[in-house]
């Protein structure tokens, strides 16, 4: 079935002022994790409110502070007092469903994008991540305490010098590096299921399979509305970046533009693949009923002249009269009309033949087996 | 019925120089409704005229003067005299189905934008919007008094301190943001349509069905004729600010246009979802074909070769000579020509089975039972 | 059927070069008309030759020479001379089909546009205007002395006050914005024609209807290939507005641009409908062939049974020997017969009742008579 | 059939430095013309060899020099030398096939654009003009020595004032400016052709005429493929004009990209009109498959019944028996038979007639008689 | 099989940070060849060692090294030590299946390409090619020793002046050209692939051919994903050069980037083409069905009516009532029966010939033996 679902977002209720953060019914409560890390040293608290994040920032150090959980309405408030954040960013933050975007409010850059998480089961989830980053600060939030910043973690802790001695920036930068290469893997498993899809239009066209195929479409297209905004604002942002981000930084952003662009051929190609698999399936549908209609054909043609002959002899006509069906009289006659029969049966089939209609069911057959091994 | 009715616009009468301002028959007279107010006090008022309207006008405050109603063409003109319109702009308001846009008068900023109501039936009903703003006013024109800006003035009422301290352009834009935000539920009622629709394809796909996925396709268009042009002004003023608006304003004015961002993705995908919809019913229907074919194919194929044979036993050759259908007299010829009979649809009925038209109907009311699991 | 004629247009012959002025066998006599005009005062009159026409340019007021009939050369190649114009742009003054553009010849800036008329027989005819204008000057060429730019004369003669203090840039942008006005009611046109096109495509979809449809569709690409060029070639001199072109008279140029561009979306719009029509149409011929192939199955499917069972007892067997069709001799064989028959078409019946064969005849006719309703 | 053969190019063999000049096996033997002209004087030549061609070019004069044949390597090579080309641009002109452009090499442009003739049985032929023009020559060179310059070469002759007078940019513009012109009468000939298909797909839909309709829309891209490029160049040479055109010229060159502009959106016109004859001729078949369904349906329902009915009252049931076919045994049993199938008939063609099934041939015929009137 | 697989690329694995090096596994060990070379003199060296090869680099000489084989992680470590390259873009090098692409890191530029080769036996194989180009130093990298790069080798060995006289840049400018001249000869295969392909669909329209089409189409998608970035990078190159690149490089890299404009064309031709292809097919498909239906439609219609008569005849009205079936008795009854029968039958086989169904099979073989001759 394909899904609509994805369009609807979260909303402030109508009316309410822009700016206005509404928190969506069911969030989950906030729980804060902070790094605090320079060349030299690391540490890592889990401040219980927002005061105590605040408390962590120092000068000289990066601080991440990551926030899982967007359930509460004060908290955000409170960041949008004590890191002097715009309110109408911390709305973004909450109203989840936004655009991935790149905003520039002055002393800090504010970016959305959307993350991927491949589930045990194969079910894929989209998830926001918000990210504020300024001087020193790099602020993240999403919904649910993921893991696919966990690897970044573990690099940082592991001591990985390039990133501990260069700024905010360059944090940044790794964590949406982290979340497209989330990308692939479910890049990875679409072209297999579209690799399946594929077999199963070709050898067993079920209307189905049809369904399955406009579903994968519609999933590439909400794949395609995560990738392509995030593609346009990471270029915006290459070709005028941002005083906050050092040039040594701007190479690492280049190559998480390239993976996006990557991210966006790909799925091009795939949403093609799944139109040249719906014209497979009509055509397929066609063939189909060419067959049907062949066999009635070559059937009815046969038999529906024969059993014309076995009327005009089952006729009551009186044979009394010499010139009315003598035929019936003549010692061979019933030979005779076998043979008829049989001649015309023949003939038929050998233009059927000419025509090419009798060898299509084992032609058919004949190339479904030998596709696979091509 | 696909609605080709709403490219209608009105028009001054062909000939009449641009700036004729014409009044569309049957318009509704003007209605006046003013609020004056400043980030200490705020006061309401309902003027009769456009010269008690003007005189509300006070430096220091902003004044927001609402006229809901476009049939009175002396006070439209009134408008360009007191408020130093030009008359090309209020001819434009006038004309309601303009193309929403951002236009600059030097002192002035004439916006045009479509609003949009879902009545309590279901219907969606689109109206113009048309508002001026300079220094300390702003002035809106509908052509109804319509409901989708008094949260927004209740807002300004219970004192909003962000607002109420702002300028002009900070009103103008929340004003532009009510209007979108106004597409969303109607958004949501699309994609429920779209989503009631198919299932219906999938399940009952008459061509009723069809015709109603063209409706919705081009209200969609309809919609996006609205939302792109709107998208496309909101992203030039971004870029090249007026001086009207000032910077703290512009972060409200970029959330808007990421809205209405938002609102042309989320068209677009309907659209494209239309479009599949299309492709599902075509393969329905051509499914459905198949079935029958198949019925037809394997009840005829079955019973010509056995009317054959009853038609020649049923022939009336004279049986008193040896040769002519001696099964005719054995005993147990009539067993005899049952059984080949039954043997003869056995054989057929299992090449059928093989070739896999048995099952379809079956099979195909089974998935029908599992798709809505999925 | 579909019109290709439009794209043959008046050339120059092979080889002649480029500024050759070449007439149109059949075009007719030019007739002059000029208008003299400041705020003051209007006089109007009717030179005989180009000379005559040229003495009539006075220093501070505005001159309006048309030119209805391009079928002089010598008056043609006398413009060149006297006004001091491109012989390129007068070639493409006489060369009708041009592209629609705006051309800056320094003093000069030279329009062509398309006017269209809407005959009284319902006939869509296009025609070219070509526009001079310069400091006090604007010479318009016309194939057929045409009504379309009379109401313009009448307001300059009713002494419209702001047209007649503005210069010759502002009655250059009225001729352009009553050439446009006049896509309205042709647009409208098409509307109605779509709409009742749409109509039959339901109700009555011939082959004629489609190819009704297809006609439309290229005559709606002609219309846009009118209006397109204009909607760029206004743009750009919007953009950079030419030292002719004063700053008061920019709006009415936007004004005027954004009809132009009104009339692109119209089009779009209608051109997608055709499309959307093209496919219903497609769909009700699959859906009469549904229909088509399900009575004959349903009757085929009853009697083809029924008949072999008559064939059976039309047979000769020997019934003297006990086993051969001793139903033949039971006293109810024939009620027993026919009960047999109803039997099994009663549960033919029902199994196509199940399948929703039966209905459709009476279903689609019931929507059939609700769909005009809805 | 659909022609791929154009892609294919003359090319250096793989690994040859870019630069080399590799001479097509079987190109022409070169023949050279010179033209040398001021405004007093011209003055023709046919050198012989490079250097002779070399020497005519004289201060103050321009020279026009014509190569037909691009078979002499050696003489390739020493235009290089001689005329200081750059050899890469000369290789360009030996290997033939090369997308249209307009180069610059510092003192020379370099112009490569695509001539088509139409020769006296319809063929359309191809061929790549090349073009030096720097200060005081003009170089042309051709793979066969054609025939669409020389309208040019006698207007030199003749003397034409303009022309003459001009520098070397001018002419190269009137070069242009005829290989443009050239198109129009194969575009021409392109419409007539799909008026005729039009007409053909219509009244005779055969799998060879959709076969046409698809070589003529890929003849329409291979001239799309050289007109667009032209365009682009053009266009490109407009907006920031080489020094050695002078501002006179450019009036010229900007007609010449006028018309190549009006070629592509013929084109893209006949490309549509291919597309919808592709949609004209499915429809076509599709009501040609109904039209043979509901004959075998209308005469299948009809005889199927009334067969069933001769075949019961066939049977051999035991007539002494009171309840077994009594109806054999009366007096107006036949005509009552009889009777029952002229009426069961009757119904069904009534039946088929409130249907519209029966009318259809005669309606299609009419209308095919009808539409060429319209 | 529509290919899915060359959408798989390698990848380090998921949260490694940017700029890690991750080695494929399988990948070859690499081989490194170097050319030093001036105006005067060329060596060839085949270091062992990433030292060996630095110490090779001296000043005013050119040094093209080429590493042959990604499987040592090590060795490129090295490289981004000695040769000071950027670790993202030997990550690069080392993840192949990058977009083409071209990078500007100061001092280096860093190209990205796809060459192809065409195997023996047919098969069309991509690798990754990368290079480095910095003041004295070309490092290319390919997966395989490729013989692509073979004949610009033996040129510079062959003492080539114009290479041997320029700097590096010239160098990677002629890499670049020999690996967009690999791509026509694979662009002429599928120019030949395609042609059989049309003479298959029109001859002989099995799904095989279908599929073998959407297999091209597809591999021409993986080729345009080759070609369009590259001629993007170097559009972008082209139009803003680095310091690096020298004017006199230029013009060989504009020639480049032309080619690869060719090669974008054609493809885009080509899949213009195979989706002709699937039209052809499929209207192909639905004539065969056509006359499939005909010939069913043609003998049912003929032999229905006369089976009906032939049952009438066969009824068992008792004949000795005068109403009863007179015609049985009737001397000549047999006799004016098959006349009937003849006469009917010759009557529908005139009103078919006039609906012209059945001349198709012989009309459409002699279509099938012309075309080929077309």
């Amino acid at each position: 079935m394909i899904q609509t679902r994805f369009f609807r977002r979260h909303l402030a209720p109508a009316g309410a002022p822009p700016g206005t953060i509404h928190v969506r019914a069911g969030a989950a409560e906030p729980r804060y994790h902070a790094i605090s890390y320079d060349a030299a040293s690391l540490e890592e608290h889990a401040p219980a409110t927002v005061a105590e994040a605040r408390a962590l920032l120092r000068k000289g150090r990066v601080l991440w502070l990551d926030v899982a959980g967007l359930g509460d309405l004060a908290a955000l408030e409170e960041f949008v007092a004590r890191f002097s954040l715009h309110h109408l960013a911390v709305a973004d933050v909450a109203h989840v469903g936004q655009r991935p975007k790149v905003e520039d409010y002055g002393d800090t850059v504010f970016f959305v994008a959307r993350m991927v998480t491949l589930s045990a089961d194969g079910g894929i989830e989209w998830e926001q991540v918000s990210m504020f980053q300024s001087e020193g600060l790099v602020l993240t939030f999403q919904e649910t305490p993921g893991d696919c910043l966990d690897p970044l973690r573990n690099r940082l802790r592991e001591g990985m010098r390039l990133l501990r001695a260069a700024g905010s920036d360059c944090l940044a930068c790794m964590v949406l590096d982290a979340i497209v290469d989330g990308y692939f893997p479910v890049l990875e498993r679409y072209g297999e299921e579209l690799e399946a899809l594929e077999e199963r239009v070709i050898n067993d066209p079920s209307p189905r399979v049809l369904s399955e195929v406009f579903r994968v479409k519609h999933e590439l297209m909400t794949f395609r509305r995560a990738a392509w905004p995030l593609r346009d604002a990471l270029s915006r942002l290459l070709r005028e970046p941002h005083a906050l981000i050092s040039p040594a930084t701007l190479p690492y952003l280049r190559d998480t533009a390239d993976h996006v662009m990557q991210v966006v051929d790909v799925i091009e190609s795939y949403r093609e693949l799944c139109g040249s698999l719906v014209d497979v399936y009509l055509s397929g549908m066609s063939n189909r009923m060419n067959a049907v209609m062949r066999v009635l054909t070559v059937i009815a043609t046969i038999f529906i002249p024969l059993t014309f002959l076995a009327g005009v002899y089952g006729m009551n006509f009186d044979t009394s009269r010499p010139l009315n069906m003598p035929e019936l009289g003549w010692g061979g006659g019933y030979l005779l009309f076998w043979a008829v029969c049989l001649l015309l049966a023949g003939v038929l089939l050998f233009a059927f033949h000419r025509l090419g209609w009798l060898g299509w069911g084992r032609r058919a057959a004949r190339e479904d087996e030998e596709q696979p091994r091509q």
